[in-house]
């Protein structure tokens, strides 16, 4: 397999933190990584390297900067996978920069509308729901949502090993006479189209369920959704950590609680589940979270490596163009 | 003050535990609740009462049941707020024939566009986070929004004490720039505004938060950050508790942790805040949660009581005829 293009500049916790990242992930992995930074951060790891001259940052306008910053790692990056020099890419970088550079270069498949970003929510006990549109696309026509079910739907296969994965429409009542013009529409031609296991809507409440394996939305609904959902669960998680801090007996107890609580709290830590996807690109394109740690990027070259092994790309280009019958 | 109309038949667990918190609410309270309802649901509990034949199910359509079921509970408790005969009307029933009963019994305000449903969010610690809309408009107008932004800071300093609340635009992104099209237009038109105090665009994740205080956004938006949110608090406090029950030393020392959560669970429970309130109106209406308890009933008919005293309607109107310089 072509080595694994790793942006050694993006995240909050770049490069440091990302080239140990990528440094473990070739050691734990055997895989082949290939840095992708500014010279001082990739050079003298024991790995390969593709130096460039800038680097764009998490709060530089995402548009500006791929057009701009040509010699940055991101563009770079995206630039080995287009000319067969990396099999994939992998960023925690700036999200929007991310999915340019991955549009701009690899370009999309035939037949996509729109790429969207799909986002794993981790479910303790059962596998992910994959959310898509996460944010690529603030607004979206019914038709795109029907291709969101499709690459969402082998990206539950291919990656969670779901065979027919059951898809939602994510909206505000079970009845197909509730929400918005969109949801109206693309219910109708969710339930009208062949290869795909729509069960209908689905509500935000039904997201960290056993119940369901894809929610397709678009990315305007699909960031806010995830967006609360992280606030929510970091609010409370902070709300019992600070009752276990509350007193000394109270520190006691949460001793005899943690080995209970902790297989939890690691399937909900985003680290651990290798990041978010941006599907309808030609190549494979991991977009970690911001403060990914050196664990979040093995994981994520992990899931690189996974998606690359099964053909992904090949497959959703086989859904894009011809829908299955 | 003229009696608070309670629909005595609406909700999962209607009618005998409403009716108790009628009594509650009545009792503890002082203030006289008028029971509105089948005559053997509301007769013989010592509280003045207003028959009717017929109730619209939680399971109805909203527009039918309105327009067909005219002697229904819920249409007389909103034609005596309208008739002068109650002050406010509470309903734990089918939300959306609620609305319905509201807006074609009491009418809207001269200059609203649309009545938005207002849903306190407990942030414990600090006062709710207003969120408007909740779901009343699946699809809303740039303008609706800004409406929607000076009826819910009048509901903030009506029921919160709050002097000049920050509302904040729901989006996915701080600047101004990120959002749908909706969004964009709305963000101008609020920035311009007087007499609002916009803070910007805030995310998901703020809601739960001592930053902002009114969160305004289109029905659909809303009613999804709010059912996924509540999926995600209910998802974290059953594996907590599961933690809690999974041993019997945990259960031991479950019970040292319990005084320190105990105010955490509390503030979090709907029943303990009074429920959402529909504005834009011409009367008080609260919706109460489906699942609402006799407590539940106390604090809506507490809050309706509140308003109704702190001329809350006459305040809306004043906003949303001629918006303060």
């Amino acid at each position: 397999m072509l080595p694994i293009a790793l942006d050694a500049m993006g995240g909050d916790r770049a490069p440091d933190e990302i080239v140990a990242g990528g440094v473990q992930a070739a050691e734990q992995l055997g895989v082949d990584v290939l840095l992708v930074g500014l010279p001082e951060a990739v050079e003298g790891h024991g790995l390969p390297t593709l130096t460039c001259s800038e680097v764009i940052a998490m709060d530089d306008d995402p548009g500006q900067g791929v057009r701009r910053k040509k010699d940055s790692s991101l563009v770079r990056a995206a630039e080995a996978v287009r000319d067969g020099k990396a099999s994939a890419m992998v960023s925690a970088g700036n999200t929007g920069a991310t999915m340019g550079a991955a549009l701009l270069r690899m370009g999309r498949l035939k037949g996509v509308h729109r790429p969207a970003i799909a986002t794993p929510i981790p479910v303790p006990g059962t596998t992910p729901t994959i959310l898509l549109d996460a944010g690529a696309n603030a607004e979206c026509a019914p038709e795109w949502l029907v291709q969101f079910a499709r690459m969402g739907s082998v990206l539950a296969t291919d990656r969670y090993g779901i065979d027919k994965p059951r898809v939602g429409l994510l909206s505000i009542g079970e009845e197909e006479t509730k929400g918005n013009t969109l949801v109206k529409e693309a219910h109708a031609l969710l339930r009208a189209a062949d290869g795909i296991r729509f069960v209908g809507n689905v509500e935000g409440r039904d997201i960290l369920t056993d119940d369901i394996d894809v929610v397709v939305t678009d990315g305007f609904t699909g960031n806010v959704a995830l967006k609360t959902l992280e606030g929510g669960l970091k609010f409370i998680v902070g709300k019992v950590f600070e009752a276990m801090m509350s007193s000394d007996e109270a520190k006691e107890a949460a001793k005899v609680l943690l080995p209970a609580l902790a297989p939890v709290a690691d399937e909900l830590d985003p680290d651990a589940h290798g990041g978010a996807m941006l599907l309808g690109v030609d190549g494979v394109c991991i977009i970690s979270h911001g403060s990914s740690s050196a664990r979040a990027v093995v994981n994520a070259v992990r899931v690189a490596r996974d998606m690359v092994d099964k053909g992904l790309v090949e497959r959703l280009r086989a859904v894009v163009v011809t829908p299955p019958a």
